[in-house]
């Protein structure tokens, strides 16, 4: 570690691997203990290497967001992925390329796109129905049965395309804060897709349920009705995640290490090698209320420090970033330091950068 | 552009390349009747090839924001670079292996930081001192004359380092509304500069000044006392350029085609393949005061339509963007349609994509 601080020439994204590991295990202990499958999304880390360690505690299926990280993954040996981002009709032929080459899974949210599904389809391909829980991105209602009995019919009628059932992102547990507040989200999500099971359970008696969000996923410790779930921040976790409640910050397993280019003492400010292009330009909530695009840590022997809040980093542009600095801290920064930042989403922060540095030096690949 | 319509299967950077090279022209025949260098900014579009645009225009000095940028377009060969970033100690390394290839410019705001480059450079160096015209990103204030001269002493004590003047970024332009807004910033921050000149200019005869930032070099057209502009924003220009008065919505020559993958008229919203893994978050006030992340246009036979607004990207996750849509288009759109949308920042976003496709289908890879 004391190499790797010395090291460091330009903003590195530093992975705490055996945080990383713990976060995986746990998450996997959990899903076994309430009996349902663990399908996590690797649209967090979209990394071969780290997808291993998953493949280390058992996990067999995966989740993506996009056909280009199912093909990357399916090269590594993944062979049941589902790709957790409404169908794309103008990549029908990459989709028939995966389907031919793995069991996949896709999802819908339209009659029409089960009816060119059914008939481009030249491979067997499973889908679920996208299931709007309240999140109102993009899925069905709980109403729309009528939709959902279309596009089981058109499905019945092809012997490649297999309805595998309902999923959900209750993405709006991002809303919440406090345990109280995530469950609340978690409950009422779970009784629309109990509900919805309920209806079709009789003419589809295989059909399974699919969710995960990791602020759910991290707090719940039950999940009636449901087959799998599907979180993907929990590996890192981030300050948004902490604001929310999903995690200590003692279990987020990235910092961006930057140099220090500037120190203004007459506005508490520095400023860092470390902006948009690196962090990207996700907020959250502060503890006084105004939005803050990270909080700031010091690295030391074995890792980094659990960050206060006192200072944090208060903007961004393209290349620089101005942390706002408290006064104990202010009196001993310098020119050419090395700080960390916890970023505040790790998915946006992990898919700018195209390589994690563990703190043993190791380097990790992003696809 | 028929076929390239047809052909886009993701999201894709759309290029208007007539746009942008009449983009460059203006700024160019402008640099020249004002009587200015033209060292435009390379961070915006970070591509060799549109790099040699502005070549073919006379251009020989640039203007990047980091040193991997640097060497990447000296060994295009670029030989008069500015890197406009404040030293970053930590790469010394780096600086002096660029300093011994290219005739390199650095930024300093500390006499710390010119000290060591004194006692470390090995090749010629030029430096700016930067200078906070009202921005307060970074950079000395008009009243820092011994921290100046404290720089100039240390500088003179070596043959390497060479001061080269003062370097403004008026970022605070971007908060400007409309022309009589931007040529205030400019106005006050020419000020500041000019002044610096007239206390410096005595015992460096041969000091210039440098400014730029995309709204005051598009806006203004007389630049009294300044040497060189460095815009760089405007070879695209974007949404954000538009609000805040720099261009028109028919010089923006960027838009990203987008598939529409879900459709939900019940809240008048498209889904589109798009996020902020493709355009970054910055936002813009859209006309009702609302925070767009860029506006919705139709493709057709030669580019795109003007956008109106009246579509919008209203949020974005990491792969979905969600459209809120008027009436009239909301009843025309289908799943599998393209559209484009004018992006906010088009430096962050062209950053976060690999390539361009122009309008005639040539690819153009960024760095």
């Amino acid at each position: 570690m004391e190499s790797l601080v010395s090291n460091v020439r330009k903003p590195t994204l530093i992975l705490d691997a055996r945080k990383a590991r713990e976060n995986i295990r746990k998450m996997a202990e959990k899903a076994a203990s309430c009996g349902v499958r663990f399908r996590p999304h690797f649209k967090t880390h979209q990394s071969l290497e780290i997808g291993r360690w998953f493949r280390e505690v058992g996990v067999r299926s995966i989740t993506v967001s996009s056909l280009e990280m199912a093909a990357a993954f399916a090269g590594d040996g993944w062979s049941d992925i589902t790709v957790a981002f409404p169908v794309n009709l103008r990549e029908m032929e990459t989709i028939n390329e995966l389907a031919a080459a793995i069991r996949l899974n896709v999802l819908v949210v339209h009659p029409e796109t089960v009816e060119v599904l059914a008939s481009r389809i030249q491979a067997p391909v499973g889908f679920f129905i996208k299931v709007d829980t309240g999140y109102h991105r993009t899925g069905i209602s709980l109403e729309d049965h009528d939709r959902v009995r279309r596009m089981l019919r058109t499905a019945s009628l092809s012997d490649r395309l297999h309805f595998r059932g309902f999923l959900t992102h209750a993405g709006h547990s991002y809303k919440a804060r406090g345990t109280e507040q995530i469950l609340s989200v978690h409950r009422e999500s779970l009784e629309i897709m109990a509900e919805l099971k309920a209806v079709f359970q009789s003419s589809v008696p295989e059909l399974t349920l699919s969710v995960g969000d990791t602020p759910t996923c991290s707090v719940a410790d039950s999940f009636p009705d449901v087959d799998e779930i599907r979180p993907g921040a929990f590996v890192f976790y981030d300050l948004m995640q902490y604001r929310i409640g999903s995690c200590s910050l003692d279990q987020v397993a990235l910092v961006m290490a930057c140099p220090v280019v500037a120190v203004h003492p007459e506005r508490s400010e520095a400023v860092i090698y470390g902006g948009a292009v690196h962090f990207s330009k996700d907020t959250v909530d502060h503890t006084d209320g105004t939005p803050t695009y990270g909080w700031v840590t010091w690295f030391r022997a074995d890792g980094w420090n659990v960050p206060t809040g006192c200072c944090t980093l208060a903007s961004l542009s393209q290349e620089h970033g101005i942390l706002r600095m408290c006064p104990d801290h202010l009196r001993n920064i310098r020119v050419g330091d090395l700080v960390g930042v916890v970023p505040v989403h790790c998915c946006l922060t992990a898919n700018l950068m195209g390589e994690y540095r563990t703190l043993e030096g190791e380097r990790i690949r992003r696809l």
